[in-house]
């Protein structure tokens, strides 16, 4: 198969992506990290982080080394038949290798820019944005231009999408420890600190006598900057590959669509498989030029700045992906009318898809602002005391998931009537095309957080933390939207993965009459109920042990609580770093392991089903958890805003108990859900040839009923 | 299509049971009313539980009397092609009926039986255990008797399921307005007493200052009597008729099984169809022999006594039904030795449904015994606050799905082994054949909870309330496995119905790789979570009102407080009832109109993957809510034993959140999704010749993709 030539376009943005990114670091690391008690502060939580981060790939590096020679001797080789699968197996470890690499880039520059964003802020507002923003942003360009870097080349090499799965699998084992690892360890520190500090002790946030808040901190960095940059990058890649898959399945001659068939020519077929790549490449064009129209407008209003910037790479997408297409059918004069007609409807897929994103993003954002009528009711219903609180968050985190179903439904439908399955790939690309933006966005989030802290910590005075605050809030506007964007983001992207992993097992029906493709599906919808079960249990285990380490710290010495001597921080990091390393075993092994299972036992079409059901359930939970979880943090925010009685109030206290709840709700299980869905996707694709063995009656499973 | 004499066997075991159910009732009748209090406080129960009744059968006499006009008019006759649909159109009118005097006969005797358990309860336990049992076995009777005599009159007069099927939908019609309707009504002012009554006021259960107490009462009424007994008599018609179905669609001649093909002739054929009725008679001649030995052993230890009635029942079930099978095989000698093995199979597949139900009674009573690890875990979470308690139930929830999954899978595939999609509808029966037993240990529960508060407000003394109180403690035991029960019956019928269902409408796949299907899936599997997000947020706001008022009444007149006056209980009832009835619009229309709204537009494949999505996705919610909500109030009464420091401690508060936040989940949307899976499911069946209207492509849906 010939490589055509615009591959050039997503490596060359590839590269002006990491570019951008160290330039950034620089400009992050050139500014004043503030006084020596900030500097203090910010090496506690650089060290945490880093201690985290150590013992985190200490054993990501067994668990890769034991999955690379998995995959290089039990899995066949995807080009050579009989030899070693070794070009899947190093794809896989450069995969793994480099969202390791993309997360330590994005968080070293974030323990870095906290303090001197919060030193920025006492310059201006602007100032301290800009830190933070620039700060963050080297985590979305280090995610995304990894990620084209590493799928160009991969494929530029060997040709071959298969190969690239590796990739992509490598991307998602690495994202499953650090999402579900950091979200574990963030909540267990955020938890027992509010629950001691806040409930007990009545210290304020972020206040330097609990020894909880260092760990807090570090649970910023480490689960929303690394765990979610990794998140993404795993969406992101795994949505090219799926499109890329189903583009290299089309047999040159007569494709068969949903609109008509068309006959499809060896040079068009080409453009299909790169054509994901590409408009990634696009997309993070857009993304850079919206990076910089934020950076602009953000003296002003950070919190609108964010979500303009999110709807100007969209709009800035449309119209050079538009070029772009134009510009191809004009440089390939060999493309029939028909050739050129579907690249107008697969533009049109990727269109659909961003607006889509856009849609989810606005449910969240709805469902989670504390001027809309969900979250204000949540905050009443705290008046009736803390259950009524619960209930009424919980229901309309149940009802958010219509709303945002819609959309994906609605895109799903639009695009596959444009393209068929190959169609809702594209759509799936097309909402991640501008993924440098929204990861850019969201890891500003816990740098403000951080800087809020430190300038807390630091005694910069209440001028300061009010401008922090202002930053931070803007913030917290804006994650409701790339929230609800990952979550959409990660389920187009599955579904793709679950079409594209039945074309190649090939799986031409998934018939739920048939009993074992029913049980497959029945065992899919419980597995996200388990996971999340498995990952608030770990948080809640957790957060006793954080809670009786503090109230130790306190009962022993006194003087912490008068600030006359510090706290342990060292202690409390440590149990949030071994809890969550412990923790995240078992949800792990579940999800690597249940898959090839179903596939054995029932079969490669009950494994289709299995991957159907999880899909769906886990958007139910996930939708619910992450949209329950942000309105109840709004909800007490509004209160104590100086509504209902503000501070203080049992409507207060209440609206606490609902905060807490939602904590691993919206930070933890939640958004792991994704990250879930995308590994075992992956690994049903790249078992795959295990289960076609005679031995399992060639996929058909041992149990066939 | 000939009519085997042995039907009589269901008909006789039905007009038994309505027999025994009119000597139960004169066995409670004849007892000791009690005092004048007592009198005057089961009076204020038994008026406000008519007003409410009547208040909803006159709405759903319009609501009936609309779908009867609809289902003769508009559907087109399922026995004389080309004339008005009049069978199944009075089918339904019966069906409807018939649910509505069922419930009726058990709330009437409930509201009856309640004082007289209570002054039982002077004499002797046992007796105030007697007179409790015998008025819960009246709803139990009542709904197989009706059920029975039903649907064999009706196949004896039309010979042809899918007219019943008009009577299962009349069942199921009213089955959802009871159970939604009473759901929010007993938790509306449940709730509603307990967060002005206990957490403000620190007033006792039951105490009668509380203006709520009376319609708390008469919540456990209408809603654990009359609305549970709607929803098994739901299920059980449902269940048998899905079999009925399945089985008149064999063809005479070869039928193709799992274990292979046999040639059925045409008495074979019939026997299979009346099978359901006949095991239904065996398994209720079962429930009789249990519900007697129950009576026997009940002196001693009322709680065990209950369950080792349900599994008495079904060994005498194993027994009786395979006397039958053994009786059946000799009094039909034209049946050939591979009828005869298939007849063993089915009984095998009946048996293997009721231990299924054993099964997930078990799991659901293992998650919510205070004496086993997941409630005493919660009560300890407790510790932490309000927050950590629901994060621990919740989460517990969530895990008890597995093991009831589990307990479903293993069920679904052995019974297909054994014989088909025929054999998972007869599983259900199997497990749906003691339902007398079920039902009446049901609803047994609310009448000793009844009896309890009654004894209080009575004035009876502290021993009689102790007395009355170990009754109540029983009821909850069996409670656990009751409602397991349900949600595994309903689970296992709605399948069966979708297997009928897709027989009928002659979609022989549902290929979750079609766009159209997997969009109906995923619509099917957020209806669930939409459901019960609107019933939760209909007992909270409900119980909002509830709260004014119990505040209000408090405030203007003193003296209610300190005893001098009586509480205005029937403003408070009112607020339930209105409230109630007004809520449960919404969700009974969705109920109805988006599976045929999903048939019409994306066809009736994807109506089956609505179903399939729709059945998963609510067995997870049903479960989950039903056992957190269960385990949460144990962990409740756990701490009000004396543990971990007692009542009036925060422990206790907090573990008070919990079982608040479980009332609705537990006793409205829990429990409610059971029905709903049915009315959608048989909603399916009836409209299916409206989706098949050539205007909707046949079937295919307007959308064609």
């Amino acid at each position: 198969m010939d490589v055509p030539i615009i591959l050039i376009v997503a490596l060359i943005a590839g590269i002006i992506s990491i570019a951008m990114a160290f330039y950034f670091r620089y400009l992050v690391l050139k500014e004043d990290p503030g006084n020596e008690k900030m500097q203090e502060v910010a090496g506690y939580i650089e060290e945490g982080a880093k201690t985290y981060i150590k013992i985190q790939y200490k054993i990501l590096g067994i668990f890769v080394l034991g999955l690379f020679l998995i995959i290089l001797f039990v899995l066949p080789s995807q080009i050579n038949s009989g030899s070693f699968n070794w070009e899947q197996a190093i794809a896989y470890l450069i995969g793994a290798i480099g969202s390791m690499v993309a997360g330590w880039l994005g968080m070293y520059v974030g323990v870095k820019a906290n303090t001197r964003a919060a030193q920025g802020c006492t310059i201006s507002t602007k100032k301290g944005f800009d830190i933070a923003f620039f700060g963050g942003s080297v985590m979305g360009l280090a995610v995304v231009g990894v990620a084209l870097i590493g799928v160009s080349v991969l494929y530029w090499i060997f040709k071959e999408p298969t190969v690239i799965l590796g990739f992509s699998f490598g991307a998602s084992t690495i994202a499953l420890f650090m999402k579900c690892g950091g979200g574990i360890f963030t909540k267990t520190a955020d938890v027992g600190a509010d629950l001691v500090g806040k409930a007990e002790y009545d210290l304020p946030e972020d206040d330097p006598r609990n020894p909880a808040t260092i760990a807090d901190n570090v649970g910023d960095m480490v689960g929303d900057i690394a765990g979610m940059g990794s998140d993404l990058f795993d969406s992101y890649v795994a949505s090219i590959l799926a499109s890329m898959m189903l583009a290299a399945a089309f047999s040159i001659g007569t494709v068969v669509f949903p609109f008509g068939s068309i006959t499809l020519s060896e040079a068009g077929r080409n453009i299909l498989v790169i054509l994901p790549i590409v408009l990634c490449g696009v997309g993070l064009m857009a993304s850079l030029i919206g990076i910089y129209l934020i950076k602009l407008r953000g003296s002003n209003e950070p919190g609108k700045a964010l979500n303009t910037g999110t709807y100007l790479a969209t709009l800035i997408y449309f119209g050079l992906s538009a070029l772009l297409t134009f510009l191809l059918t004009l440089s390939e004069p060999s493309l029939t009318s028909e050739e050129v007609d579907l690249l107008w409807r697969i533009w049109g897929t990727s269109a659909i898809g961003l607006i889509a994103g856009i849609i989810v993003g606005f449910t969240s954002d709805y469902f989670t602002r504390d001027d809309k009528k969900p979250v204000q009711n949540i905050a009443n219903a705290a008046k009736e005391g803390h259950a009524v609180v619960i209930l009424s968050g919980f229901s309309y985190g149940l009802l958010s998931v219509v709303p945002a179903a819609i959309g994906i439904i609605f895109a799903m439908i639009v695009a596959f009537w444009l393209a068929g399955v190959f169609g809702v790939a594209m759509a799936a690309v097309g909402m991640l095309s501008i993924v440098g933006t929204i990861v850019s966005n969201d890891a500003y989030g816990p740098i403000v957080d951080n800087a809020r802290g430190i300038a807390e910590q630091g005694d910069l005075g209440d001028e300061v933390i009010r401008t922090a605050d202002r930053l931070d809030s803007a913030g917290n506007t804006a994650k409701a939207i790339t929230k609800g964007f990952a979550i959409a983001a990660a389920n187009l992207t599955v579904f793709a993965l679950l079409f594209s992993f039945t074309q190649e097992a090939g799986v031409f029906t998934i018939d739920l009459l048939n009993i074992n493709v029913l049980v497959g599906a029945f065992i899919g919808v419980i597995i996200p109920a388990l996971f999340s079960a498995l990952l608030i249990l770990a948080v809640q285990k957790n957060a006793a042990k954080m809670v009786d380490e503090i109230r130790r710290q306190f009962e022993e010495n006194p003087k912490i609580l008068t600030g006359e001597e510090p706290a342990d921080f060292s202690r409390t990091i440590d149990i949030a770093t071994k809890g969550s390393l412990k923790e995240l075993i078992l949800p792990s092994i579940i999800s690597i392991t249940i898959p090839i299972a179903v596939g054995i036992i029932f079969g490669v079409a009950a494994l289709g089903a299995f991957l159907a059901g999880a899909i769906l359930s886990g958007f139910v939970f996930a939708v619910m958890m992450s949209n329950s979880g942000g309105a109840w943090d709004n909800a007490k925010k509004w209160i104590e805003d100086g509504n209902l009685g503000g501070k203080g109030t049992d409507v207060h206290k209440a609206s606490i108990t609902g905060d807490t709840v939602g904590d691993p709700f919206k930070d933890t299980a939640g958004p792991s859900i994704n990250t879930l869905l995308v590994v075992m996707s992956l690994t049903a694709s790249i078992f795959m040839g295990l289960m076609l063995l005679p031995i399992f009656n060639l996929g058909a499973g041992l149990l066939v009923l």
